[in-house]
């Protein structure tokens, strides 16, 4: 037996026996039924119900805050403002955290918490609210990314001197960052172009529309530790954040992640739950907080509507010579929209010698932005998806083999500097090609669109541990919260390892005390690191299992192998004894050393990027400027889907969130800078009756560096969608839409400036 | 850096910074603000109200159970009996607990349960048992382990052949197991006393009388899956229990401990929440269990009634040369009394070289015995001081000198053959006849008696995480129910390791899920065995701090030692680098390959036994027979006090659990074999005003194979104290008190027939 544990996750040659199969996911019948505890779901002796009292301003110096009538209403047990929560360094992020959590000094937006309450009721609490009386000084505000960086816009805050520019500016502004990624010389590739195509586009902030409010139950005791409940995407940042914005330390906090209604990248981010900490704290009482959804929409993080322009060049058979970006990208009033991330992925999947990308991030009077699945990339996509359509109709191409003439191979290195290894576009575009829905017949005012998509996807720290109990079944523990099916997957992968059946490996979710850090579930990270951690922890166990089999027989511990469930001596000349089964080894390790067990606290590297086509058909009322998506289908390359009908769930859910973002959802503020939709009437998300069955395709092209070869899948399906539809409307209408959403009244209103033209 | 651990736990001349010292217990705060959830504190949406049906007979055929009227009252959800548990394998012990749990076929026992209802309150609940119908056909019963004994008494059960007789009986009969404890000649022995003592003595069953009566909640979900929150001492055992009785996998059951108030061996068993489980699988909704203080008297386990005899000679100058017992216990219907305990520890502190114990173990129509304090030792070393201090007394020798030169030492080996290492019974012994209680003056009716104990202290399995969260605090995960102080404890030894301040070290217990097997917090064995494991688990994760510190440093792994919270150069040769104190390369470890941990799954061995000595004072009302403890003195051997308080905790509770068993405390049945005391009112525990500040002495004699030299400290505050009093009370007024309770009448009683004589 090797002391070194075998570092080969792909395992290519295996025969999978549970990998790529679709067992029941074990906490798919606890929603069905009701069972599962979600954020609001958790109650307590003597809990208090925690409000918050927020700005109707989005823009306003606080001059004073009295709490004292809210303070005297009986029932009312605490009050909290900024001044409970201590000074975080000044520019750092933790100081925009707290300052966006609740507000000190101004107001950046409509909505902005000011204060919070906890009381014996929701009623009580919703007076107390009233009761705390805010005299603010209002200031004007500037709701638009192109008014905010005009030179007489006004001034969000005057700590904020744009980074990125050569010399360090001596002004403050409401550019917080400039970012520039290039590589060769578009000039000289514009020359070599023979069709030019460029275009201003523009997107409106949208919202993540997870069904889960944000809620939490929080316990300080008088011994200054906390115990939190809590629906997020990464209970371990949670408490990291919970100590810092509180000055506690990390191991007097325990966080335990609710099942979660949606997260989606909004949350990653936590707005309540140092508040409700600091409330029980003052009222010594378990206290609760549930957003609602006016809340939600007014003061959890939106998506950040975009500015951008696009240029590109190609010669008439199809080779793109040079490809340019201008990207402007709305924060809210603090930095951290991650727009980076267009820049940098915006072209990515092109094979391009000549690219540059600029991008700019500006401070306005609306909530702070927040990541949604491939955070920031969908609005360039938007755009250069159509020029790439436009440039492929304009030299009367083929836009899938446009796009294979210039997709990146293995080998290329991107505009970010990596080098790609094995990807799957070009098989993801022939895929698309050969698909049936690619060449099916369209009806009346009906147009087909394609768009591609690609992400990085990420790794990161993740940590597991698995026991084998007594009667050989498995106890996986891993700490990060489930959104796509993880728990199923991450068990498989056990299964897989020990060689038992998936139904003899309970997975669950481990609270922060039980596991060491891991980082959010975001990014497309969870199956990939905790996959890594738990094959490390379950090869850590079979090692011990190996031991104790060795011991029982007598024998050295090389003399034993771990094979399909059973331990075998490693060869003839160890000795004639009968395969051990894992069950029988754990039966007897209790006494003999111990129960048989793994660890495992990694940094995940290596995670493979993806790649994914969307062909949908849509048909355009012309009358109503109305959109119906009549067919969709998702081509995707997920490496080696574990669990197929998980992927199939990410490559469907995309799509509809997609679906979404294209044709309705958008934040309507009112000249006074509040938000006129702030609820799901008027903010309108996707209903069953608005899509139609959304088919999918895995394409599975292995990362040699990941688990079986899996890449993650959770970005790429929402990147195109909306720049498919585009160039699907602009297939049946002849018109094309340069801003999100393609709502109806703007549809119309494009149908009919094509017609005066 | 080393690739083994250091394995010296002991660490004997290590300057101690934490270990010893008395900081506040975290888990106190919570007790007494109200804030620790017991058993019964755990809410969950749509709980159903769990009651028990129970037997009014002590002995009876069940030939029906009608429960159709109970599920047809409106809020009835479910209605179990034994049907609903899958039959055991015969003769094992998981077919007596089955049967135990839940009456197969016969009730053996007042209270014996013989059905239970799930309904949507408490009052539903109680109507539906009283509409559940049994219909039974009574038969004879035994109360009285001498009765039963006889060859014509009731039989209980028709499997029950004595074990540990030859030939191997072919009739069944109500002795369950004979054993025998002997080495040298105790006939020649007798041959050689000058002075020979013997007698009968009784003591009758008693209660733990924890405060908490058994509590839990379980919820069995649709996918098979199960959670359990109770009251336990061994939440690992109890989900073993719970898949064993339901025939499930362990993996699909997690069990989470509550705060418990009070368990002293007796919440080492399941009562109630394979039955919990039961009835939520039936009803699909959540179910609380909660016993009354009724059921918990009547049908959880009591301490074994005894009849014994003993007969000990010695030379006149004080040396014993032989010791014989004749030991008679109680267990309920049920084998696994461990009535064994006593004949192996009763003489166990004495250098006997003639030495003979013969146990037998008998089933009555009682509830089942359970674990209390030292298990079955007590009543065994009741008698046995008793003699000793009659044998001083006939040779006029000073009672603790006759110990002292009787005193085992270092390398005696047992009548059970474990040859002693290094312990503190001469140290204790020589200590209390220093000590200035020993000498006092003593008023009329005044009385002094000194009673000794010893107790084998265990090891066993047990499993503990250590994670250095990313600010340098730690949190530290073991896995067993904290019943005497043990989460600090394991805390400060986890703090002197690491060279950091125990305040940063918070420590919390696993659920079944977070940490591999840990046996039954009992026979104290947390602190060694647990403390162990969490030895090993932080020298791990110190040993990856070293490994972060050299990939910092960029120098080999051996170049960094350890030392007082810091990575440190092992020497001027590495290079000249500052300290790195632990939080500083926590910090970077989640970038840097992933936080620091360390994990240990071990089965602890070497636990050292412990010696005590009681000096108790009493006071005896000759009018009334009422007995007043004045003075009280426990003198222990602790080893090492890893946190004196919880040390002195231990002993103190140990002599108020033994002044309540000498003095008041025994169950009464009437004819009808039913219990006529169950409740608090007529079943005296001590309280308060019962009982005068106990006094104690930490003796620290340290086993070097332990963690800092500790010894366990649970069981021997119990075991002398009954002997000490009655040898109080026979110092006081002349009269020797052969039978426990020391109750009033049966005082007055003795005194009457004493002076008849």
């Amino acid at each position: 037996m090797a002391t070194q544990l075998d570092t080969d996750y792909f395992q290519k040659d295996k025969v999978l026996k549970t990998v790529g199969t679709r067992p029941i996911k074990a906490d798919g019948v606890d929603k069905v039924t009701g069972r599962a505890r979600f954020g609001a779901d958790i109650h307590l002796p003597s809990m208090l119900h925690g409000m918050f009292k927020r700005s109707p301003h989005p823009h306003a110096r606080i001059l004073s805050i009295d709490t004292s009538a809210a303070e005297a209403l009986a029932g009312v047990k605490a009050v909290v403002t900024s001044a409970d929560f201590p000074d975080m360094k000044p520019g750092t992020p933790y100081d925009d955290q707290t300052r966006n959590m609740m507000a000190r000094g101004k107001v950046f937006y409509d909505g902005h918490a000011v204060a919070a309450v906890a009381a014996t009721s929701a009623t009580i609490a919703r007076k107390a609210v009233k009761l705390i009386e805010v005299e603010y000084e209002v200031l004007p505000h500037v709701m638009d990314i192109m008014e905010a960086m005009k030179p007489d816009a006004p001034l969000l805050r005057d700590d904020i001197f744009t980074k990125g520019v050569d010399p360090k500016p001596d002004k403050p502004s409401n550019v917080t960052e400039r970012v520039e990624y290039a590589m060769g010389d578009v000039e000289k590739g514009f020359k070599e172009a023979d069709v030019i195509v460029e275009h201003h586009f523009k997107t409106k902030a949208m919202h993540q529309g997870y069904i889960e409010p944000q809620a939490c139950v929080a316990s300080y005791t008088e011994d200054g530790q906390a115990e939190v409940w809590c629906t997020t995407q990464g209970h371990f940042r949670f408490r990291q954040v919970c100590a810092n914005l509180l000055a506690m330390d990390v191991s007097k906090i325990c966080v335990t992640q609710s099942e979660m209604g949606g997260g989606f990248g909004g949350k990653n981010y936590s707005y309540i739950e140092p508040v409700a900490i600091a409330l029980s704290r003052k009222s010594s009482r378990p206290v609760k907080l549930v957003l609602s959804r006016n809340e939600v929409l007014r003061a959890t993080g939106p998506v950040s509507g975009t500015a951008t322009w696009f240029k590109m060049g190609c010669t008439k058979d199809g080779k793109i010579t040079a490809a340019e970006a201008d990207l402007i990208y709305e924060t809210g009033p603090f930095a951290g929209s991650m727009f980076a991330n267009a820049a940098m992925a915006g072209f990515t999947r092109y094979d391009l010698e000549n690219v540059k990308s600029v991008g700019h991030e500006v401070v306005t009077n609306r909530p702070k932005v927040a990541a949604f699945r491939a955070p920031c990339v969908p609005p360039t996509v938007f755009g250069i998806e159509q020029i790439v359509d436009e440039m492929a109709r304009k030299i009367g191409m083929d836009p899938i083999e446009f796009r294979l003439k210039n997709a990146a191979e293995e080998g290329y290195t991107t505009v970010y500097g990596q080098t790609f290894g094995p990807i799957g576009f070009t098989t993801v575009l022939k895929t698309a090609k050969e698909h049936p829905h690619y060449t099916a017949p369209l009806g009346a005012n009906q147009g087909r669109g394609i768009a591609t998509g690609f992400w990085f996807n990420r790794g990161g720290p993740s940590s597991a541990t698995i026991n084998i109990n007594e009667d050989g079944t498995a106890t996986l523990i891993t700490g990060n919260p489930d959104v796509g099916g993880s728990r199923v997957s991450l068990a498989m992968m056990a299964a897989e390892e020990l060689g038992i059946d998936v139904d003899k490996v309970r997975p669950s979710i481990a609270d922060t005390n039980a596991l060491g850090y891991n980082h959010v579930t975001a990014g497309s990270r969870v199956t990939f690191s905790s996959g890594k951690a738990l094959i490390d922890a379950t090869r850590k166990a079979i090692k011990v299992a190996c031991e104790r089999a060795a011991e029982i027989w007598d024998v050295p511990a090389d003399g034993v192998v771990y094979e399909d469930g059973f331990c075998r001596p490693s060869s003839s000349n160890v000795g004639d004894f009968d395969p051990l089964p894992l069950a029988e080894i754990a039966k007897r390790s209790i006494a003999l050393g111990g129960t048989i067990a793994g660890h495992a606290e990694i940094v995940a590297t290596g995670a493979g990027p993806g790649f994914g086509i969307h062909i949908v058909d849509v048909e355009v009322d012309k009358e109503t400027g109305r959109t119906d998506i009549k067919r969709y289908t998702v081509i995707q390359d997920a490496g080696k889907a574990i669990h197929p009908s998980q992927v199939e769930g990410q490559f469907q859910g995309g799509a509809v969130q997609g679906n979404g973002w294209a044709l309705n959802e958008e934040y309507i503020y009112g000249e006074d800078g509040r938000l006129q939709n702030p609820g799901f009437l008027d903010y309108r998300v996707p209903v069953a009756s608005d899509v139609p069955m959304i088919d999918t395709v895995i394409v599975e092209v292995p990362n040699p560096d990941a688990p079986f070869g899996l890449r993650g899948v959770g970005e790429v399906p929402l990147i195109p969608t909306m720049a498919a539809i585009a160039n699907a409307i602009r297939d049946a209408i002849g018109v094309r839409m340069y801003e999100l959403p393609m709502s109806p009244p703007k549809v119309l209103k494009a149908i009919e400036e094509a017609e005066k033209t």
